[in-house]
């Protein structure tokens, strides 16, 4: 049987001893000059390939910094795709690096389209592509995350594909709920009227709470043996008053979220988001940090060299943030 | 001055005769098996590699056979990502084929994310990237496309990046409004509250009416020539009714419909879609479409070495299909 990606999660994060996800979002202004010059002397690389060569073995350098005390990476595909299918190698690349360390993998892709196209999405990231027919068939995956993120704005048939493949192969999904920057309230704090038979009108309810409904209704026959479901939800640490009320929207949904650090969100904002499954104590959050930990040498003013030794300390000081509030 | 983008899709529209977009969302399973065939002896490639490499050859002679009649192309990335890098190389060399042939090219990604992450998609999709510093500076693009399509759920900051890549390098957005799908109206058809002051509320307004006011003003500095904003929005050739609404609420917008044909969309459904800007008769709408076209020789009982000839066909009995309403 495959085994629930909420259970997965559970197991990495007590195997770890922490809730804390790596973002790697790489910008290439912040990779240490070094790793950069060692990859443009490569002289069959094109700037692109050089740029992504020069990510790539950062990355390693995190990876192997932090994969004993964090359960989950997520590197964000926007910063990849920058440099093209030569970034995206790279993408590829980082993933399996991950995995082979006994990382839990996001790719944190914000996907989204209607049944026929998410599917496709669905099969890239968490699935496999079948490729060619008859005797030449070849199955293969492209990224093979465990879990990827989507955005809900189209609706149940949107996600559904997602959900298959995540049954099929054990993997999860995170969907945007009430995201973490300033704009997150145009759409996402509009009021929403509810009927209730054909007259009665209730107001009141925002569209993150109508979202957080149907996350937990998606999410419903999916609960793992940790109370949780394999269908997650993406809650801003900059947000903690809603986040709050999520938390009871969905009691099955392990949250991730992002906005920790550098965007302004602090463990006091995190603290409200952890709860829900089985009612075991300091499960059901993931707190994502990217440049807090990825940029960590130049915050901590450590030698460029360092940088993957002050990203391990970023995350110790992270863990220890963490632990004061739960 | 750089040109706006409406204008040029303006231009093109006239100079090609015909208002519709062709979808190149290849399915391996679709694509001839002389092409496939011919791919696969190539010894060289790894699976995603041939078939690539097949799609690539079967894009360019879909594009060879409609160039001058149509003014658009729209390639839907997941139907590449399921190639992993490789399936990116042959998107990127399918955008530059088309642009090669005079060919607009709208990047169907629906990408979103926060400000500094949507950054990163707009210099991905439509603007530069910058590799490395000082004297090894060098200034790329990745996909260089002429519009993307974006998810409005995060708000403002999410769109802000694209429109001042659009303002640098001449190009265009389409924000997705009513999507094409049936379970659009999980989100985009509740009902929304609006306040006139502190206590009166209205109700009344579906979000995706919502969305379109903020397309509309997100739009309003961008007006060009010809009365269209290089802000442009999706609406779904299935919803006729929420798509008439739209027109009326976003006189300014270029719409990209989808759902023509394999959705179920019909020429009629379309024909409210078409207005706005400075009134020309003919102009305001982008129809898409995929499956109808580049599996054409399938539908038309052509032998599959014809697909070519077919895609063409199909497009002139679409033009004729559409000219009929208009």
């Amino acid at each position: 049987m495959v085994k629930n990606f909420a259970d997965k999660l559970v197991e990495a994060v007590k195997a770890k001893g922490s809730s804390i996800c790596v973002g790697l979002d790489p910008r290439l202004s912040k990779i240490p000059k070094f790793l950069k010059m060692k990859a443009m002397e490569g002289g069959e690389h094109t700037p692109f390939g050089a740029a992504a060569s020069a990510i790539l073995v950062f990355n390693k350098g995190i990876i192997d910094a932090v994969h004993d005390i964090v359960p989950v990476v997520k590197p964000q595909i926007a910063f990849y795709e920058i440099f093209g299918h030569e970034g995206i190698k790279c993408y590829e690349e980082t993933l399996k690096y991950a995995k082979s360390k006994g990382l839990l993998t996001i790719a944190d892709a914000k996907r989204n389209d209607i049944g026929s196209t998410a599917e496709a999405y669905a099969q890239a990231f968490l699935g496999e592509t079948v490729v060619f027919e008859g005797e030449d068939e070849v199955v293969m995956s492209a990224f093979d995350a465990d879990a990827v993120t989507v955005t809900p704005y189209l609706g149940w048939d949107g996600i559904k594909p997602f959900i298959e493949e995540c049954r099929k192969y054990g993997k999860g999904i995170f969907v945007l709920d009430k995201t973490s920057n300033p704009s997150s309230s145009d759409l996402q704090d509009l009021e929403v009227v509810e009927r209730d038979g054909a007259d009665e009108k209730k107001t009141g309810k925002a569209l993150y709470e109508i979202v957080g409904h149907l996350i937990d209704s998606w999410g419903a026959n999916d609960v793992g043996e940790n109370g949780y479901s394999f269908v997650g939800a993406v809650t801003g640490a900059t947000f903690p008053e809603q986040a709050k009320r999520l938390r009871e929207i969905m009691p099955n949904a392990y949250f991730l979220v992002p906005g920790y650090g550098a965007q302004g969100g602090k463990a006091e904002d995190v603290a409200v988001c952890f709860g829900g499954g089985s009612g075991e104590k300091g499960l059901g959050v993931i707190v994502n940090n990217s440049r807090g930990i990825t940029n960590a040498y130049e915050i901590l003013g450590y030698d460029e060299t360092k940088y993957a030794e002050a990203a391990r300390e970023a995350v110790m000081k992270m863990k220890m943030d963490l632990e004061r509030v739960l």
